[in-house]
Parts: C-alpha cells; structure tokens; sequence
C-alpha cells in the first residue's frame, strides 16, 4: 500500500467518522442552557399575534404602513410552533390553573389545580426543580402572585381560588429549608397583608427586600426582593398612562439581579397575564396594549440572553382567550387604526359614561369616533338603568364592530398556541407538541445540573 | 516532523475543513427537490387544525380517547411554522383569488386578481416557471379547475369571476408553445363544456385523454389528462358517503401517473377547496369531514415523498374562514361527538327538512340530538315562510351550539396560516413568514433547475 493510499484512507475515515460526532453534536449533544426565562402569554391565541402585529405596525392614522411590506414583530421573529393545551377532563378546553399545572410541572390536570394532580398529590413545577438545584428563581406577573399561572410554579392547592392559603403556601413551603423563590413582582396585597396574618412583613423577617412602588424598583440591588404593586392585578396597561410597560418595567431591572455573581444560573417565569382579563371582556384596544408590554418585555429578555450566551428563553400561552379573530361579521377587513384611538379599557369608559353629562362627546374624546343617534340612545338608557355589565358589553360591541374585530366567547377557547424559542436547545422546540412536552424538555435541562 | 506528526496536522485540517464544508452542506446547500408538491387547505386557520385533532380522536360515543394523551394528526407530526395573508391593499384580510396569487407567484395583488399583479400585468406562477424548465405540471382540487385557487396558478385574469374566460386562458395561454398542465383534476364542465365552446372536446383533440367519472380514474395511465367531475365543485365529503375522501381519490393515481419515467421531476398544486365553502356556512360539520379528506391526502402524499426520497411537501391555507374557535359561548369545553353524528351539510339537511313530513325525526336521524320545542317551532315557520336561506342559518347555529363550536363571520379572517412541509430544504420554512416567502422558496428551487 502506498503512502498516499493509507493516508487517503485513514483520514477519510477518520474524517467521516469526525463529521458525524460534529453532526451528533449539533443535534443531540447542543449545550445545555445556563438560565431558563419562561414567558407566558395568558389568554394569548394564534390571532393576538396577527392582530399585535397589524396594530404594532400602524397608527391612529393609518391601517398598516404599506402593505406589501409585514415588518415582523418580535413574537414573529423567534416563532418555532405551536403547543396544544387541554386539561385532563373530557372538556377539551382548559382554565388558566390546569394549563399554568401543565406548563410548570409537564403533567395534565384538572380545570381549577393550583400543582396538583387529578389525585390530589403535589406536582412538582420546574421553579421548584430549579431551587433544589441551587438556581435562583424567581416569578413575574401583571396579575397577583397569588393568581393561576405565578401560584402553579410557587405553590399546590385544590383550588386557584383560595388566594390567601396559596400566598400562606409561598411563604410555609420550603424547599432544602429555604423559601422557594428568590424574587416575586407582581400584585396581591389583599392576599399577602391580611386581618389574620402579614406574610410583607414575615417575609421581611427572613430577610426579603420588599417594594411597593414601581418607581422604587431601580432601588433594587440584592436578592431576595417581594414587590406587591397592588391589592390584586396591576391596573391595565391601557389605564397606565405614565407607564404602560409595567411587566417591562418589573422585568429588567430582575433580569441584572438574578443574573448577578450568579455560578448557578436562574429560572425565572414572565406572565403577561392581563391579555387574558382583557380578552375575557372581548377589549380589544386593552388586549393590544397587554401584547405591546408583553412585545417589549420579550424584546428585552431577547437581547438579555443574546449578551449573555448561556440562557434559554421559551414563550408561549397556557390558552387562547376570546376566541379572536382579524375580521368579523362578513367583512373583509380589520382597522387597527380604530383601535389605536380607544384610550381605556372597557371598566374606565363605562365609569366615564356613568360620570359623564355629556356622554356623545366623552364617548368621541375617548374612543375617536361618534356613536350613532340610535347608539347614543341605547348607552343612555342602559346608564338611567343603571346596568353598568350590559352597557360594559354594548359599548366593547361598539369597539368590536367598528374595528371589525371578531370573538366567539367571554371564555377561554382550546386551539393551539404558539411556541417561540431562542437559545440553547430552543430547536428542541420546533413544531406541534402538546404544552406538558415544553415543561418536560425545560424539566430535562434543569434535572441534568 | 515525524509521520504520526504530520499526519495528525493534514488530517485534522483536512477534517476541519471536510466538517465546515460538510455544515454548509446541512445549513446552505442540502439537495434540492426534484418534485414540488404545494398543498392548500383552502380557509384552513390554525383552528381548524386543532379541531380536526380532536374530531380525528373522538367518535359519536366519545369526546376523546383519553385526554392526556393528544395523538398528533399528520398535519402535527410535519408542522413548522405560520405564514401572513394580508393582500396588497388596506383590508388586512384576503379573499382566495389575492391569496392563491400570493401563493402561486410570490407576490401580493388585490382581491379578486387571478395571477395579475395591482398593475394588471402577468405574474408567472411556480406552475409555469416549472413547465419552462421541463417539469411536468398538475393541479387536483375539489372545486372546479378554474376557481380562484387553482386558477392563481393556471390563468391569468382581472376578475375570479370570469370562470368562462378562465377556462379559455387554460386551454389558450400557453409556455414553450404548449398548454401549461399536464394534469387538471376537478370539476367545472359548466365552464369547459358551453355553447359558445367545448374545452372538453379542444383538449381531447389535443392528445388530452379525459375523464369524467372519479371511478375511471384507475384507467389513467398516460398524461396528459383532464378530468372534471362535476358541473361546478365536487360534492362536499359529508355527502358523498360512497367516497368522502375525493381529493385523495384524485391524487393517488395522479402521483404514480406524475413520477412514472420522468426525469425532470413536477410540481403538482393539490388544494382542498371546500373547507373553505363549509365554514363559509359555519358548518363544522361538513369542514370536519373535508379535513379528513385533506389529512388523507397529505398522508399519501408524505408517503409517496418518503419512498421518493427527491420530493418537497409544503402545505399551508390561502386563510382562514369564519373566524373558527374550538369552545363558544362561555363555555369551557368543545364536543366533536356532536358533530360526528351530523350526516349532512348544512344544503343537505335544509332539503330533507322541507321534504320531511315528520322534522323533528328528520332532525333526530340526522344529527342526533333532539331539537327542544322552542327550536322546532322555529323551524317550523321559517319552513312554512319558505325562507330557506335563514333555516340554513338557523340550523348551523343549533349544531353549533350544541357542540360550542364559535364563528366569528361567514367570511374570511386575517390570521395567520399553518405552515406544514417535509422532504429536501423543508427546514427552510420554519417559523414565521409571510405567504410570498413561501412561492418565493419555491421559485428558487425551480429556477435553478
Ligand atoms: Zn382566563
Ligand atoms: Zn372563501
């Protein structure tokens, strides 16, 4: 054998065999991510993504900005699939605590579970995985800490309704001794400081920094942090003139601190949980304003994990809510300009309706456009009967139509979400899969530490 | 320097640059398709797919087949991504012709247009750049051969609606001096077979054998051919119990006709036209069922693509119809078991109405629920009013609410679309895109044939 033979041979050899180790390295061995943000969109359809994108890319003024031309949203640009989401019944449609169950622990349960199984027995969710292994953790939310989607990830109950024994959970169940979650912003007040017992202040005890003022939250240097913004859920963005993006705002100022002298990397889970409250009352201006907080929240934990190299960011929805749809009612077109101009979710107009003597030209000044006289006669006599819930939905009716904006329910629906991905491991996600397959992928990473 | 020494150095940078190549090759230059086959459910929205899960996993008896497990569809197994439908003008929401457009020569028009641009001048669709190159060419669908879908790829004309000329422009418009499609599928004799001219007999004069029975397909065995099965569109699925799956009927035979001694390889447009006309009715019942047909489909034709080896698989819809939810009404659950005992279409079922002497066993025996009293009145009247028209409304929305099924219009929606594809360069669709990205792709494989 020559010289050039064997060596032709050997290193084609050696060269395939190296190509496939290169090869299992791309797709089976890829690394492991360092810190997982989890970002969940309650209550955010397939449609609240159209639609966000058709109203992030137009104005008061105008529908869209050229329309041969789809600028691309955030949500778009790291799209992968989508994830189906029924709760262990014969339902086929899930609430907000079955499917925050499924997305924190990887298993199926009942509508109403706060982590636990159809049986009654714990699930253990992911932030609580993550704390046993020395992570830090930590739960962001528009809605109280105590509400379905943050409680699925802190605590187990029977029943999402049982606020004030979740937020005694938060603080009595430990795990290797210690509380499990090292930052928590969001609401909940009523639950947290209560006749019978003030968690503010034993969670202060135990060394907790607490905040109650968005404003404080630059003030915000060490671990670990309690921040309750209000009684319940944070007012709608819509209704937050001087600071819509709130989740934005609570979520970069925890991104430097949990990232911070950190060895062991982080698990923290982002909720836009207001696109669902908005949605349920079919307040589509209330919707869009919850996507554009979520967008920008995204769009910072984007650039947060590009810097940084080690984190693997996951969103998707726990459910649709609405059933929205871009176009209703036979007609070929959704006007997201009209949209642009509504200037208050749904409860607000209707207190400015009931407080208003000139309710034609308070409807003009807060949505940009004229009731008809037949309209304008309907609101006046729900107002002089004083049926504030029907006038809330005659007037999202308005809205609605005049947008040409569809929904079939004030509940929830059971079509898939979507699932978007960047970083180590985020091609794990590409495709249909159900949304226990994107705790248990999460689950897997974190079980390796 | 020593052998070994030497060795190692020429190997390993030979190896480092066999694996850098050999990563190109995974990521920008993996081979390219011999056979394009574009499949589009026409009105297919994300929901539908998510319905069609749970109506393909239940039956009459039952909801589900235990709900935590969800079995993947063959839509789900080959999902990747979605894609926007918007048209070139200020709607947001597409009609079939703009988008077949879309679809079929990569760039936005205006509703209505059938491979015309907003100017009016020609756009060449995928199907003619493939006759240019050699390809041979089909369409199959379950509309006629010149609605708006097919049409997009086949003809040029100003307006959908001039179906007469449409028909014209498929026989007269020609690429290299010969008609463009070597297979057409479908119906519309009324538009092939007129007084003032017979296609039928023009293309059989031409070599064109044709057929007009879907039982005389097993004869075909040599291209060209031309089959029309009906005076406009096919029969819906649901009422065509001797052969509900029709598309699959039509594409089976013309897949082995299509690859047998070819060399250049073909593109074929499959489209499953009438999920679009049943939920134009919002009826789910009958869209279920055309779901089916389309699933089959897309079965045979991965099949067919996995043996090939050379083939590319992309499916998506042109839009979404109804503004479809899986769950209405406030209530949380969906119950396909409602509408798998539905056995005819909503036109169907209004005609054995009106020739029933006894309706409300009419009713019984057809869908398998009973109507209340307050139900049967009213269709009693609208009966003897002889307004059929809102009987086909009314009795939709019966089985639609039976089964909380929601619909937002009897139009069409501008959410996005599924993307679904499998074979050579299929991972060049993942994620978010609008619907020209996908011609566009598809362009590009073809030209540089
Ligand atoms: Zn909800
Ligand atoms: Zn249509």
């Amino acid at each position: 054998m020559k010289f050039s033979t064997l060596f032709t041979l050997i290193s084609t050899s050696l060269l395939l065999t190296a190509c496939s180790t290169q090869e299992v390295a791309n797709n089976k061995t890829e690394k492991l991510p360092k810190n997982i943000i989890y970002m969940i969109g309650d209550g955010m359809s397939m449609a609240h993504l159209t639609a966000y994108r058709h109203y992030a890319n137009s104005s008061e003024q105008h529908i869209g900005l050229g329309n041969k031309v789809v600028p691309q949203t955030i949500f778009d640009e790291y799209f992968v699939g989508v994830a189906s989401t029924l709760p262990d019944d014969d339902t086929l449609v899930t609430d907000s605590a079955s499917s925050a169950t499924a997305l924190a622990s990887g298993e199926k349960t009942y509508n109403g579970a706060i982590g636990l199984d159809n049986d009654k027995s714990n699930l253990t969710s992911i932030l609580e995985h993550a704390k046993f292994k020395g992570m830090l953790t930590g739960t962001i939310s528009t809605s109280q800490v105590t509400h379905a989607t943050p409680a699925s990830f802190l605590a187990h109950n029977e029943s999402r309704h049982n606020q004030n024994e979740i937020a005694d959970a938060i603080f009595d169940q430990h795990i290797n001794y210690k509380v499990k979650a090292d930052l928590m912003l969001g609401g909940g007040t009523d639950y947290f400081i209560r006749e019978d017992r003030n968690l503010v202040k034993e969670f202060k005890q135990i060394g907790f920094n607490y905040f109650s003022e968005l404003s404080q939250l630059s003030d915000m240097d060490q671990l670990p942090v309690l921040g309750l913004f209000a009684p319940k859920g944070l007012p709608y963005a819509i209704d937050s003139q001087d600071n819509p993006n709130r989740l934005l705002a609570m979520t970069k100022p925890a991104l430097s601190l949990l990232n911070k002298n950190n060895p062991n990397g982080f698990f923290l889970m982002i909720e836009g949980s207001q696109i669902d409250w908005c949605s349920h009352s079919n307040d589509i201006a209330c919707a869009m304003q919850e996507m554009e907080d979520f967008a920008q929240t995204l769009s910072a934990v984007i650039e947060f994990a590009k810097k940084d190299g080690n984190t693997l960011v996951v969103l998707t929805a726990d459910h649709g809510t609405g059933g929205l749809s871009v176009g209703a009612n036979k007609q070929y077109k959704w006007l997201p300009n009209v949209i642009h101009k509504v200037k208050a979710s749904a409860g607000e107009l209707v207190k400015s309706i009931f407080a208003s003597k000139d309710i034609a030209k308070t409807w003009l000044d807060s949505t940009g456009f004229e009731l008809t006289s037949e309209q304008l006669t309907s609101v006046k006599e729900l107002k002089a009967q004083d049926k504030s819930k029907e006038l809330y939905a005659k007037i999202m009716k308005f809205i609605n139509d005049q947008s040409f904006t569809g929904w079939t329910t004030t509940g929830h629906v059971g079509d898939d979400v979507a699932v978007i991905a960047y970083g180590p491991q985020s091609n794990k996600f590409v495709g249909a899969q159900d949304n226990t397959d994107l705790a248990k992928k999460l689950l897997s990473y974190i079980k390796t530490k």
